[in-house]
C-alpha cells in the first residue's frame, strides 16, 4: 500500500509543482507560501482517492490530474488556514513550520485564499475534459469544500471546542470536515471515469464509511502516538479539549468503530464490476496506518 | 445615476439574501458572519457593471444574476479578510463593525472562505446559463481574484506598505488588486450578453480606465473627506504608510489623473454600437462620488 501511495505522492506532487512553477514571479514571497502550503508533505489521501477510483473505472491520468490538484489545494488552503494563530494555532505540521511561522500571518491568508482560487480555475481550465465534466467537478468540490461541507464543519467544530457535545454531534462534524472531502475525491474520480448512478452510490457509501474511519483514526493516534511519528504535537487535540473519538467511545470503542467502519467500505465495494482491490487497499490502510 | 445604482443595489442585495436565507441553519453563527459580511452595504459596482454591460447587450436579469451575485461574493471575501487584524486590522467598513469584531477572527476567515466557495459554487449551478458560458464566467473570476489577480495585487500591496514605490509599481498593484475584478465584471457582463471579441475588447478598455480611475478617487477620498462621510477612518490609508496616488503624484496631479481615465473610458464607450449610455454615466460617478 504504503508503496502506491508514494508513487501516487510523486506523480501529484509533479502536477502541484508544474503548475505552481508556471505562475509568475510577480508576487514571489505569496507563491513562495502557496508552494511552501502546497507541498508540505502529506499523504495525498483526496488526490490518491481521485486517481484509484478514476483508474479503476478506466480514466487516464491526463484526465484525472485536475480534479487531484483541484482537490489537494481546497485540502491544503484549510489545512493553511486551520493552523492560524485565530483558529488552531499548530505551528507545526507534517514536522515542518506552518504557513503562518514560515512566513506571516497575512501571507498565509492570501496564500490559502489564492490555493482555493486555483482549484476553480483548475477545474475551468481542464480542456482535457467536457464542459459538462468540468462544471460537474466543480459543483462537487465546492459542495463539499463550502458552507454544507468542509467550512461548515470547521464552523462547528470550532463552536464544540471547550463544550460537551454529544457522539451524533461529533459525527455530524466530521462527515462535513473531513467525511465531505474525501467523498468528493471518489465522486470526482467517478465522474471524470464516466461511472453509472448505481456505481457513484455504491462508491459514496464506500468513501462515507472510509472518511470517518479516517477521522476516527486520527483522533486515536492523537492519543496513542508519539510527536516524532505524527509530525505535529501528540495529544494536541486533547489539550485544546477537542471532541474526540476516544474522548467519547473510549479508546477501545474507537478503535472497534473504526474497524466496523471499514466492513462497510469494503461491504460497499464487494457488488462493483470492477476490480477494487485497489480501493479496498485503502480502506484498510486507513485505519491500519501509524500516522 | 445615484437612483440607478440604487435600485440595482436592490436586486443584487434581493439575490444575495435568498439565496444565503436558503443555507441551512446547521453552522448559525457562521451563517450570520456570511451574512454580515456579504450585506455590509457597499455600492455594489460590481454587480452594478455585471447587470449594465449584460443589459446593454440584452441579457436578462435573470441570466446575470449568477455572476453579479458570484463576483460580489468575491468582494465580500476579500474585503472580510482584507479587515483582519493579520492584514489592515480595520475595525469599521461602511459605518459598521466589520466581520472579525462583529464576530471574532475564526469565523471572519471561515466566513471568507465560505464565501469565496460560494462564489464559484453559484455560477457552475446556474442552470439559466449554457455550461460553455458558466465556464468561461468561472475562468474569467478565478483569474481575476487569484494569484494572478486579485490576491497578487494583496501581496504586492502589503509588500510595499512601509517602503518607497515607484508609480508603474503602484499602477500595478490597483490594477491586480482592484482593478481585476471591475475588469471581470465588465467581461462577465459581455459574456453572458454574448458580445463580440471587438466588443469585449472595448469594454476591456472601459473597464481598465475605469477601474484605475476607481482606486485613485478612493486615495483622493481617503485625504480629503471625513470619517463620517467614508465610513471608515479618515487617513487610515495613510497612517499605515501605503503608497497611494495622492502620495505620489501630489492631490492635484491625482485629480488630473482620474480625469484622464475618465476620458480614456468615454473614449472606448464612443465605437460601441449600443446605448452605452449607462456605462458612461457610471464612468462620470467614478470620478465624482464624494464616497
Amino acid at each position: 500500500m504504503s508503496e502506491q501511495l508514494t508513487q501516487r505522492q510523486q506523480t501529484i506532487n509533479a502536477v502541484i509543482e508544474q503548475q505552481l512553477a508556471a505562475l509568475p514571479d510577480s508576487a514571489p514571497e505569496l507563491k513562495a507560501a502557496m508552494r511552501h502550503a502546497a507541498l508540505l508533505g502529506g499523504k495525498r489521501v483526496r488526490p490518491y482517492l481521485v486517481y484509484t477510483t478514476g483508474k479503476m473505472l478506466g480514466a487516464s491520468d491526463e484526465q484525472l490530474a485536475p480534479a487531484a490538484a483541484a482537490i489537494e489545494y481546497i485540502h491544503a488552503y484549510s489545512l493553511t488556514h486551520d493552523d492560524l494563530p485565530a483558529m488552531d494555532n499548530d505551528e507545526l505540521r507534517r514536522g515542518q513550520p506552518t504557513c503562518h511561522i514560515a512566513f506571516d500571518e497575512a501571507t498565509a491568508i492570501l496564500a490559502g485564499d489564492a490555493l482555493q482560487t486555483l482549484a476553480f480555475e483548475t477545474l475551468s481550465q481542464a480542456e482535457q475534459l467536457s464542459a459538462e465534466c468540468r462544471l460537474a467537478l466543480t459543483q462537487q468540490l465546492a459542495q463539499a469544500s463550502g458552507y454544507l461541507g468542509m467550512c461548515g464543519g470547521q464552523a462547528m467544530d470550532i463552536a464544540a471546542t471547550d463544550s460537551e457535545i454529544s457522539f451524533d454531534q461529533l459525527r455530524t462534524v466530521h462527515r462535513l470536515k473531513t467525511g465531505a472531502l474525501i467523498r468528493a475525491a471518489v465522486s470526482m474520480g467517478a465522474t471524470v471515469g464516466g461511472a453509472s448512478e448505481q456505481v457513484k452510490r455504491a462508491l459514496d457509501k464506500y468513501a462515507s464509511a472510509i472518511g470517518l474511519a479516517f477521522q476516527i483514526q486520527d483522533d486515536i493516534l492523537d492519543v496513542t502516538s508519539d510527536t516524532e511519528t505524527l509530525g505535529k504535537p501528540q495529544g494536541s487535540d486533547s489539550d485544546l479539549n477537542k471532541s474526540t473519538y476516544p474522548a467519547i467511545l473510549g479508546l477501545e470503542g474507537a478503535i472497534a468503530e473504526a474497524e466496523r467502519q471499514l466492513q462497510e467500505a469494503l461491504h460497499a465495494l464487494s457488488g462493483l464490476p470492477y476490480n477494487s482491490d485497489n480501493l479496498a487497499e485503502f480502506a484498510r490502510f486507513v485505519v491500519q496506518r501509524s500516522r
